[in-house]
């Protein structure tokens, strides 16, 4: 089988690479079809003379070429990968991404052309990189209703937290190294926003819904608002800051959706996950839950995702109704005011004894942290367990205290 | 499609629970195809008449019905269990189990006759119980050479290890928690000496190898002699005592395959699995490492791993051969005291200041523990990395210093 590769970048290149120096590793996955890259098409020349002897930049060679039975997407964005996948598709060719983005935004009609053309449609590595956490959801769980997942979907910001909680450092000297490192982008917006992981979190959604769920129902918050305070405040209570992208289902129907950062408790095994590891909890009616971890980016690992997708194209074609998720819905997400949580609280009172006796007035079971040379007016504290909303309205009534941040703890 | 099921104790119970009482969840994954349980083979009968109208005692009657494509074996044993097997296989029908002991000892004739009649066979929940481990190995990692793996494969010694770590408690006194819980058998041989690890080990490794690897190729050594006094010394390291299976290609295309207690570093995920839990780890040439973690026993995870193995065969009939491994060869394993390791040591000097001395001599970069209240004449240590062979030869010749218990370091 011929396969053809959009976008050479970081994760294009590794699967050439893959498919070009062990394709011997594959011819098992593959059922003994040897897979062998024909075209890459990329804009940009090569300065490799093998890669470049590939090179095309007219889509229509991979369209109408009857040889290639599977198109790699990996030029990211959605102009003109959007486009591009679509054509593929509906040529009848097997599409493989990695693009998040792409999934999380066309999913719907992608599955659809898909369907139509009896192609298949794979994504496995758009989230958690070389973690098979997809396939997961969709084949290994498949005796389960899957209810709900937790994950760190985002390995920059993971990084940082995790600079912050073992090392002391600020939240700005944890970005700054993050991109000296080469995990942050000089841009860190989408990392350090929660925008990257409500992305993924989409997908998530998606296939526990099994409607596609857009990144614009996800409630997203990032870590920007992260201080050393709250870290110390957590610490004191063996627990950790973690940024995590979840997903439930709710007796409604709905599903809750929410990337934002989590207070959680040392004995969760999600906490122990640190620096650029990504790692995913689902749940499960009958499994209880099972946690997969591991590489969240790399081009290997990713790349690896990719053509292990590749493979199973080949091993088994044509669409996969197994490998998809509905149209759209509306309503299909709880507003996330609605969802019933805990709050970490942190912030500053004008009189100490006065807004604790308010604050036990507001919340029942209040819990109040301490920390070592903490200002003295300073207050941090875990509330009981309500829909968001009510929460929400308690702090903003609280006589004599400003919130100055405030997180959910599950 | 129409299954069978053989041996109705836990799992099989589990099995006919989910295919019964919630046969849309499985319909997307089957392709739309609805499985129904046909018949029962138990020689016991059953209280509830609608299982007790499935139940049959007469092998021939699933051989001889075309309406029966998967039958499941949850019977456990060899006998007759394989005997049983190898027929369904001949007949055609492609056979799931959760036997591990089937498996580990009889994979080679179940692939032939598999892949004779064109059946699948699958056993995704012989290894990890509801975990998806398995079929990661064979599929999600496809596009790597997987290098090795390492895991926590029992749960009841997991328990027992843990309660002697977080509470002090003696191994005897878990081992009776353990019991009294109801996750140890009244005779605990096959958890606490490391048998039913080592015959998951057979399998993971055998997926390694690429070639059958049998139980008794397996070093095993269970947790009987691990001690208060070794959890508390290894505890002052920030490190913790975990049973490992572990698999390791060698260069000279061997394959280190063993089961025993380890020495791990508490920065080391798999450090953090508690209680009754299990996790793998697996490493692979592109992704570097990965690691599963869930329950690795119960009725419902245990039965929805099979029940997905299941769907498997009606999503993709025939037998697989990405999803098996070739004939054991000679040679297959390397002996494990030619492996690399370092070993902690755990003994008693005759005169301490002597035995220091010699320990120092002996080993390169020995790093000595120690733990509060220890007798006089105790003495634990961390030795350099080097063949166990070497390492054993160098604690046999210490003047004036027994060992009392050896654990391998990773």
């Amino acid at each position: 089988m011929k396969i053809a590769i959009m976008g050479c970048g970081t994760v294009g290149t590794g699967v050439y690479e893959i498919i070009k120096n062990t394709p011997e590793m594959l011819l098992k996955g593959a059922h003994g079809e040897e897979i062998g890259v024909k075209y890459i098409l990329d804009i940009k020349s090569f300065d490799d003379p093998a890669k470049e002897a590939l090179r095309i930049t007219d889509l229509n060679l991979i369209l109408n070429d009857p040889e290639v039975g599977v198109v790699v997407e990996s030029m990211g964005g959605l102009k003109p990968a959007f486009s591009f996948c679509m054509q593929c598709l509906n040529a009848g060719k097997s599409v493989v991404t990695s693009n998040k983005l792409l999934v999380a935004e066309k999913g719907e009609e992608l599955f659809a052309a898909a369907k139509e053309h009896n192609a298949a449609f794979r994504f496995g590595a758009a989230v958690c990189g070389g973690v098979p956490v997809i396939r997961t959801m969709f084949y290994g769980l498949a005796a389960n209703e899957i209810t709900g997942f937790a994950g760190i979907l985002n390995g920059t910001s993971n990084f940082i937290l995790t600079k912050m909680i073992r090392e002391k450092m600020s939240n700005a000297a944890a970005l700054e190294l993050a991109q000296k490192n080469g995990y942050a982008e000089k841009d860190p917006t989408d990392d350090i926003e929660g925008f990257d992981a409500a992305r993924k979190t989409a997908i998530l959604a998606s296939i526990v819904s099994g409607r596609h769920i857009y990144p614009n129902e996800v409630h997203t918050e990032g870590i920007t608002a992260i201080s050393s305070e709250d870290v110390e405040y957590v610490s004191g209570v063996n627990a950790k800051i973690k940024l995590l992208g979840r997903g439930e289902k709710q007796p409604g129907g709905q599903i809750y959706v929410c990337v934002s950062p989590a207070v959680i408790g040392a004995d969760d095994m999600i906490s122990s996950v640190e620096g650029v590891y990504n790692a995913l909890k689902v749940y499960g009616s009958n499994i209880g839950q099972i946690m997969l971890y591991g590489p969240g980016a790399g081009k290997d690992a990713t790349a690896s995702a990719v053509v292990a997708d590749v493979i199973d194209c080949v091993r088994v074609p044509g669409f996969d109704t197994a490998y998809c998720w509905e149209n759209a819905v509306e309503n299909a997400v709880l507003p996330y005011e609605a969802y019933e949580t805990s709050l970490y609280v942190r912030g500053y009172a004008n009189d100490k004894k006065r807004a604790v006796a308010a604050i036990r007035e507001r919340f029942d079971d209040v819990c109040f942290l301490t920390r070592a040379n903490a200002p003295e007016n300073e207050l941090a504290f875990i509330t009981d367990k309500r829909p968001e909303r009510e929460l929400r309205a308690a702090l903003e009534e609280l006589d004599g205290f400003a919130a100055a941040n405030v997180i959910r703890k599950i």
